[in-house]
């Protein structure tokens, strides 16, 4: 897989003019960069960068208690080892490689493609100063959103097989879940189930899965509570697992029937409905070159025209290695989300969480598929949900 | 532990004059900040400020998915949640404020002090730069090293008790190695005794540990190879264990004897017998005051004084919740070693390696002891190796 992204780094550097892409990096275990597991399988102490250049080379300089290590991978055509002084090793790669455009990972936009750290950008700009031919220093954002956003065929299926236990463990917390369970109970039955397929969870065990259960439980990315279930209750779970270095990220609506019913109470059943033909539209309307904000603009408008409130969020973002995989987003072009996050235009191969959501009376009701971008429009890795799950 | 910590950062500000210490984050799974596992309990995905203030105050400024998971943590005496752009809601509280001196998290030389990454610094100083007050940007170096340097009590506790774990396997080994085991048999074994034991590895599992088997063997960091344990070689053995979130980092010696020996080669066992007592030396010479660059010298230059070769390393680093913690270094003042770091004091409170090697015509030589900084010197947490472990 590195290898691929490797080569793939190569390709995307030819396109955009682009000499060379750093990856500078020190101490690796305790300060990482988003990027390195997509172009190393291994961590590094001493400074070290690694490497891409247009046509297809690639190599790191690492320190010399680092060098074997690095060599040992088989990844990279070179390995430059150095024992003094990590700037002079670079500067003299810098000058006997005539680079004039030198791409590094900092962005305010993308989490993704801002894995340098600012004393290291300092760092950077003077071994660059001091260089014969002093790059220009840029942002290598674009480099980094290809690789992580284009899926190859591996990493979808990856996704996909994160997926299925996902979508195996709602299936299973169906029988679970019944008046009287808490919060904190059902939380924990995920977490077993988690442990039992020998998975991650997608993000921090203690939010995950989140479980927003009736109208007294807060919306968002917490911890579970002593909220118990009572008859009448809707119910979202928020929840995603990571196996094999990739994830999920799903959000399943349970409803606990009263004793009256046979199906859910019509207010919850509307915001269902809506939600899921807001998911639909949207999965119709996706294809290369639709930006984010057009994307979110379908979902929203059509949730509005239905009567609701525009969910304080956005409608999607990209899934990979990470849950929130950063790059571009499906959000409005306002608030906390970056407008250029929001302008890019989705390409084949990235996958995408569509994620809208309606407050009730009963709680929160929320649904959250995930879907793969084609050469001609989008199709659904998650199977997506039909009906309210009725308990 | 976080809000003791907290509490300690609030009166380092006092100390050094800095009216707020910001560390600004975002998806903290994807993008991490090596300090936040010491100020907080949980992750962040929207763009957070975990502010200290002088005058022993704490808050958090988080976007309102997150606020109410930052709440359950009760760690801070205030969250604010937003909504609409945290540049606004920054801006808002450094103007309310009236703060003149914000130190944030980037550092040349210190990695655990350069978390920051530099796309959050430019929007830091878009943010900054459109304030009433343009406060002065410093560097929290300062603030984070003195945090991660100076372990309480409970923090040594733990660190005692990662290397117990570890003196634990070493010994078990003795009963495992011998004539014919590969290295990476070896590197197996103290695999499936982490697992045996519930922890993790210190640092990368490929090369923890780091298995250095006779003459042919690489010296570093790198992973074990089919090498195979001969009569008359000598082993040196780099491992530790993360138990409880605090980590140890030790090497032992073993030889494997001849036929004819009942000790190890004259060769060897002066070797040995010249890092041990240079770890002696240096450990006695420690004390609050010593610089990195000193203590080096004092190993360094008893080791030479026998008419060996100066390793191509540090002698020691920091260790706390990871096996290179950061901050100062016990190394010489010059090639990679950055002179900030080998020129600052020790404080007590502070644990060090004491790691000199030697390479001999049986293969590499090292001792690894860690070691306490305690108000008038140094003592050892690890029970330094007094004989080589023969097989």
């Amino acid at each position: 897989m590195q290898r691929e992204k490797l080569n793939q780094a190569s390709k995307i550097l030819d396109e955009i003019y682009v000499d060379m892409w750093l990856t500078l990096v020190r101490e690796t275990v305790m300060n990482n960069d988003p990027i390195l597991p997509f172009i190393s399988t291994i961590d590094f102490t001493a400074l070290s960068g690694i490497i891409v250049m247009r046509g297809n080379k690639n190599l790191v300089i690492a320190g010399h208690n680092d060098a074997e290590g690095v060599r040992q991978t088989k990844l990279y055509d070179e390995v430059i080892s150095y024992s003094g002084d990590f700037k002079d090793a670079l500067r003299e790669f810098l000058d006997n490689n005539n680079i004039h455009i030198l791409a590094v990972n900092f962005s305010i936009e993308d989490t993704a493609s801002d894995g340098l750290s600012h004393g290291l950008f300092l760092l950077l700009q003077e071994i660059v100063n001091s260089s014969s031919n002093k790059p220009q220093i840029v942002s290598s954002a674009t480099i980094i959103s290809k690789l992580r956003g284009n899926k190859s065929i591996v990493e979808k299926q990856l996704i996909i097989g994160a997926i299925n236990t996902t979508e195996q463990i709602f299936d299973e917390a169906r029988a679970f879940i019944k008046e009287g369970t808490t919060e904190r109970q059902i939380h924990q039955f995920f977490t077993d189930r988690i442990k039992h397929y020998g998975v991650q969870p997608s993000w921090q065990a203690a939010q995950c899965p989140g479980v927003m259960l009736g109208p007294k439980s807060v919306p968002g990315h917490n911890a579970p509570t002593e909220i118990t279930a009572c008859k009448g209750d809707v119910m979202d779970i928020d929840f995603g697992v990571q196996q094999n270095g990739y994830c999920s990220d799903l959000q399943r609506t349970y409803y606990i029937l009263q004793d009256s019913e046979s199906c859910a109470c019509e207010e919850v059943q509307r915001a269902f409905d809506t939600l899921k033909e807001a998911i639909k539209r949207t999965a119709e309307y996706m294809k290369p070159g639709v930006t984010g904000e057009e994307a979110d603009a379908v979902a929203r408008n059509y949730v509005v025209s239905q009567g609701y409130d525009s969910w304080n969020y956005a409608l999607g973002h990209q899934v990979g290695r990470m849950a929130h995989d950063g790059g571009m987003i499906l959000a409005p072009k306002k608030g906390r989300y970056n407008s250029k996050q929001v302008e890019l235009p989705m390409e084949a191969g990235m996958v995408f969480t569509l994620e809208p959501g309606i407050a009730t009376s009963r709680g929160y009701v929320g649904i959250e598929e995930m879907v793969y971008i084609t050469e001609t429009g989008a199709e659904f890795l998650s199977k997506p949900q039909q009906q309210i799950f009725l308990l």
